[in-house]
């Protein structure tokens, strides 16, 4: 039986969430909990990666016991089954029988992540880790500034200029579906669709977007940063703390396959 | 000088409040970045005494440095001056000169609190510490069940059923002002004002609309309950993750004095 399931988790104490040796990961404590449920090893794949302190309101992934002898667990129970051999900040919030030919990461349609941004005021501990906290107030022209970037983003560009540095990847090309901002109050928030992502393209978009809301930046710029493919032209990496994986949709008939919609 | 000052915490890392040797709690954390910044100890008195795990949205506080070398800072500064001495899960979010006469705890008028609840589903890792997480889901019958009990807590009565049998007070009658439950979703939020709390008292009547919720209790039980002052007749204490001191209301004139309202 190969399980799929979704694993929604804070990331503050994780480095990532694939194994590493000798770290804390995601994949690394469900490692163990699965083990421990089925009674042998499994196998994990992920619908992505993410970095150190970067969250997921929805992660994919399957599990497949590798022997014979694991235990028997309906998908269904899948959830409430592993719950005590899962440390707090992770937590699995669905699971199903995996559809056949499924791949949690070459069957993704699209992805869409979410980046938080506060303004202004003095830093709120209970967002500590969960928003990037900036103290500068972001005036109603500032938002607008920021706002006349997003278009500049969408559709299928070489993102090179908004990649880290230390990225091995030769396609950097990626299509942006949809990106938009919207604002509550002091906070500010970035909701990004694509069918893809560079290493920290979400954050160096976010970390441009606020050089564009203090005035160090104009949204004319951007189509010439894109096309130097040049990351020193681009804006800082924003920090993991504001990001969230917000959602994984499958490509047909996955989707409907996994959550019957 | 005397500062005025509101705090902001989470309560999770903390043992309460109140200075105790050899535990990290909010007054100790806040003597020594008041020490750092002044250069001398400071007098601290709080408006409350928070649990271990409670949390704070508005604590109102004055301090006093001790010493006439004390360096200075105005007090609208305040707030960012101590910042880099405090740390992440602390935050001091206003700050003004008290007037003279005031004193934080004798003058409050009211206290408000908040406790959150959260039923069914599986434990959201975002809300742990947070919100007091149950895997049983809320009816609309039980919430209504709960929202029955809310008035007959209203009004002046002797709370000695709802407070921890450890507590060592001789008054215990207190004025609740309002008791109200509102619902979003499965979280359930009771907010309650009164002039003055028994220790354990908010957590143990969260305790007691959890098990009418569950159907263990009606809402025809409480008078008598309180009636009795029988600790062991009103329902269990709720974890502190939950509770918030979420405002503090002083007497007249100080409030304006304080806030300009």
């Amino acid at each position: 039986m190969i399980y799929f399931a979704v694993l929604r988790y804070v990331g503050t104490a994780f480095c990532g969430f694939q194994v590493q040796r000798g770290r804390r990961t995601v994949q690394g404590v469900l490692n163990e909990a699965a083990a421990s449920l089925f009674g042998c090893p499994c196998l994990i794949t992920g619908c992505s990666r993410t970095d150190s302190g970067v969250h997921a309101e929805r992660f994919c992934l399957t599990l497949e016991p590798t022997e014979e002898t694991a235990a028997r667990v309906p998908p269904a129970a899948l959830p409430r089954a592993i719950l005590p051999y899962l440390p707090p900040d992770v937590s699995l919030t669905f699971a199903a029988q995996a559809p056949g030919g499924f791949h949690a990461r070459y069957a993704v349609l699209k992805k869409e992540y979410r980046y938080r941004l506060r303004f202004g005021g003095m830093p709120d501990p209970f967002l500590v880790g969960r928003v990037w906290q900036q103290p500068y107030p972001l005036g109603e022209a500032a938002y607008q500034r920021m706002c006349e970037v997003t278009p500049h983003f969408v559709g299928k560009h070489d993102f090179s200029a908004f990649m880290c540095t230390d990225a091995k990847v030769t396609d950097t090309v990626r299509e942006i579906f949809s990106l938009t901002l919207t604002r509550e109050g002091n906070e500010a928030c970035l909701s990004v669709s694509g069918n893809g992502f560079l290493y920290n393209m979400v954050r160096i978009i976010a970390g441009t977007l606020f050089e564009v809301a203090m005035g160090k930046r104009s949204a004319e710029e951007i189509p010439a940063i894109l096309k130097s493919r040049d990351r020193c032209r681009a804006g800082m990496t924003a920090p993991p703390d504001g990001l969230y994986l917000h959602d994984v949709i499958y490509k047909p008939p996955f989707q409907k396959l996994l959550f019957g919609e």
